[in-house]
């Protein structure tokens, strides 16, 4: 590696991370950006992606460094990446992220004519991304929040993520590139690097700023959620914070391999050290012989597992703090503990049973390879035990064939609960895709109502507004009558190509 | 009139509003109102327009006792509710607002299979509504908000304005009897009558309710959206607080016939008292005759206008204040004052003239028919006092045909400014219809991303889930591949029949 981390404010580096320099940049580049037509846009995302995949082999070598995730995970989340940018340049290509809604004028309407009224998205404004720790590159600098915002319309300024500075360099200086060979201002996009939280606060703070992703800890979600609460203009903050992701293995799941059933989950589990918001942290099993084995064969699995090397130092601690509060905690009973991987911060995965769900252990998120499990009689009389869960991501069902009605009642509890609700497989893989949600009720997430992950992410940059009697000349063109881009509109309530 | 208003929670009428009773029982009903299928949701749109239309001539006399609004206006009102019920109603029968989404399993897909994800909008749980006191139909007990939640899936606590009591009972009983005859839980539906700020705050802090929906004063507005940020699980408030409506006129516009523009600018301005969320508070007017003639036909007509009994003595004593701010503040000249109306509750319209929109008086919404004009001497040097405005709901361009690119170079600013930008007439109608936007930035109201009037409204009070793998037999109706409601729905990102 030659090159220095640094920030990358407007195109320019600097060894000082400028906020009002780089929001300033934003804001000037922001009339330009999004005039950017949808095609225009659509090419900018795809250069992007190509320039970050030109860089695929530095982009490897600097995250695995930086983050100890093994390669092929890392190879992986470039692709990711890319997809996910050419994805939203799908999109927006088509222009299904304008949402436009056409009321034709009724001029003859008694008692009154109706005014002709047209409605399209437009982007927020400039965007603060914060990147987060477990995925270098799929939700960091180049991720989906910043890839949905560019898509939306918004210039983006992000703050590189301490844990993977040179990662995010690289991946800063690629957009850049492709910035710069769009013709687009060099404040479409930059990236601050820089300690401490003061930084990011300042820059939610930050006039300039309309609407903030991140995705991290709860305590730091919502410092951001209240800085942005306290502004003069309050903006919204799409913090994606805490879950344990329920797991609710049905009688049915328990008929057929449960040895094979119980390694699974484990694997879920486990898998990169257990550093995923959708990891799952807590699994309802069946009381009864099958559960049992599950039970068995689960600690057997755990106590197999070694630890390997976690994100950075402090996420290892605090794993190390959470495992000892939940095997020492009321009603908490150690079923099985791994084996500490090389070096001080690879922990061993633990395995937990709770004697039930009320235990505010049980509530807090442990973020590594930590799993708690409670049994339970009934579906009945597991209902409450979901309703009283916090919001959560995901809830994942294990079910055979027979257990249909038992699922079938779990369901509306279950959505009440979470953004995403999976049968017969782990939480752990997030589709990038036009349906999927990542997302889910508080705390999983600082507002429900929306995804940072899939296509419908990009509606969270944006705003709604009417041009009434607009003439034609003075009309955006993704409004005219003409329909120059070919869009797909809401005709009257009705969709018409 | 024979019926005292009261509390109506759950369908029974009691004396006390008692927040928990009408809560719980709307928590209670959540599970099978939001399990309606469209036709049946749609259907009970239909009925609670029906009923309210039943007791039109109840309703209309107390309304115009209770608000002093004409009786050809409210008659409107009557109208505009039922109507926007009816047009929610299309909207749930087609099965729009659940925004389906499907992603088909890719098993075969390399390196790793692709899931069958699917997606779908659910309700976020029970609704308070906080009714407008200027619209005592449509922005009220069964207006907007609560017709938007309702359409959602969510059932309603509504919290009555005291300022239309019977009006608000009445139509209380009216929704109450569609909830009946729709067969559905009482509590679909609650009417909460009491004075002062401490049932308000109750409603919103109480941890069944999941968003707020108020029409109100900005100090009203941010009370709440500050309670509900305060919880200990933060919900959405969508305020719609203050505006003060600039209009723009370009130079072209007075070419034609000036007195006629202003005296429709007055029109406007006084019309209901001024008593409209989107009254024009401001207006931008060229430097030069023709501006100095709209100016004198203006105050000509300010100055024979005469005042109408307001909403409340508050109102009316708030618009005393505001107008003495305006009349004697730094900069500001009264251009013209009309004459007060009979009773105590009835003051002068107001035209005041300010040096420039600088000043905070300015920015200071006065509720009522009193009216700003601001010189400008180019489109140009007015671009700065657009961009330092605060969020509006509306901006308003009087443009003749010459004006086309005076009109194009103000658009990106007003864009980023409000939330309906009109051409050529007067933002005091608001279209209810599917391309309508009655938002905009802060502190129009405290969220952007929206609309409470038009079709778009219903979007504020759902969520998306996930549904990854779902057995046939166990998922939603909405999602299955036999497609049993005939919905619209994005298959892999396209929208198919």
């Amino acid at each position: 590696m030659t090159d220095q981390p640094t920030s990358i404010v407007a195109g320019a580096e600097s060894a000082t991370a400028d906020v009002a320099a780089a929001t300033q940049a934003a804001e000037d580049a922001f009339a330009q950006y999004r005039a950017t037509t949808p095609q225009q846009r659509a090419d900018f995302l795809e250069a992007v992606a190509a320039e970050i995949e030109a860089d695929t082999d530095a982009l490897v070598e600097a995250a695995v460094a930086e983050s100890h995730l093994p390669q092929g995970r890392i190879t992986g989340e470039v692709g990711r990446t890319t997809g996910q940018l050419r994805m939203f340049a799908g999109v927006v290509r088509r222009g299904d992220h304008l949402g436009v809604r056409v009321d034709p004028a009724q001029p003859d309407r008694t008692p009154l004519p109706r005014a002709d009224i047209r409605q399209r998205m437009i982007p927020l404004g400039p965007v603060a991304v914060f990147g987060a720790s477990n995925f270098p590159l799929a939700f960091s600098t180049a991720g989906g929040d910043t890839a949905s915002a560019l898509a939306a319309g918004c210039p983006v300024v992000v703050k590189g993520h301490p844990a993977h500075p040179r990662t995010g360099y690289l991946v800063a200086k690629a957009v850049s590139r492709a910035v710069a060979s769009a013709g687009l201002p060099a404040g479409t996009f930059s990236f601050l690097l820089g300690d401490g939280i003061e930084l990011g606060q300042e820059l939610v703070r930050d006039p300039r700023i309309t609407a903030v992703g991140f995705t991290g800890s709860r305590g730091g979600g919502l410092a951001l959620v209240r800085a942005a609460a306290e502004r003069e203009v309050p903006i919204p903050v799409y913090a994606e914070m805490s879950s344990i992701n329920p797991v609710v293995v049905l009688p049915g799941a328990l008929e057929g391999d449960v040895a094979g059933l119980a390694q699974a989950y484990v694997g879920s589990l486990t898998l990169g050290s257990g550093q995923f918001c959708t990891n799952p942290g807590l699994l309802f099993l069946p009381r009864g012989a099958a559960g049992d084995a599950f039970v068995a064969a689960a600690a057997e699995a755990v106590g197999q597992a070694s630890g390997t090397q976690m994100l950075t130092s402090g996420i290892a601690q605090a794993y190390a703090e959470g495992t000892a509060r939940q095997s020492s905690g009321d009603g908490m009973t150690v079923l099985a503990t791994g084996s500490a991987g090389e070096g001080s911060d690879a922990p061993a995965p633990q395995l937990t049973e709770a004697a039930s769900a009320d235990s505010p252990v049980v509530a807090d998120e442990v973020f590594g390879p930590a799993g708690v499990v409670i049994r339970y009689d009934s579906v009945e009389g597991l209902l409450p035990s979901l309703a009283d869960l916090e919001g959560q991501l995901t809830a994942t069902v294990h079910a055979a064939a027979g257990d249909a009605e038992a699922a079938r009642a779990l369901l509306p509890t279950l959505e009440r609960k979470v953004g995403r609700i999976l049968f017969n497989g782990w939480p752990t893989g997030v589709e990038v895709g036009h349906a999927m949600v990542h997302g889910g009720p508080f705390p999983a997430t600082s507002d429900s109502r929306t995804t940072s992950v899939g296509s419908l992410a990009i509606e969270r940059f944006q705003r709604p507004v009417a041009y009434q009697d607009v003439p034609a000349d003075v009309l955006p063109e993704a409004l005219r009558d003409d329909n120059p881009w070919g869009l797909l509109r809401r005709v009257d309530g009705e969709l018409q190509a």
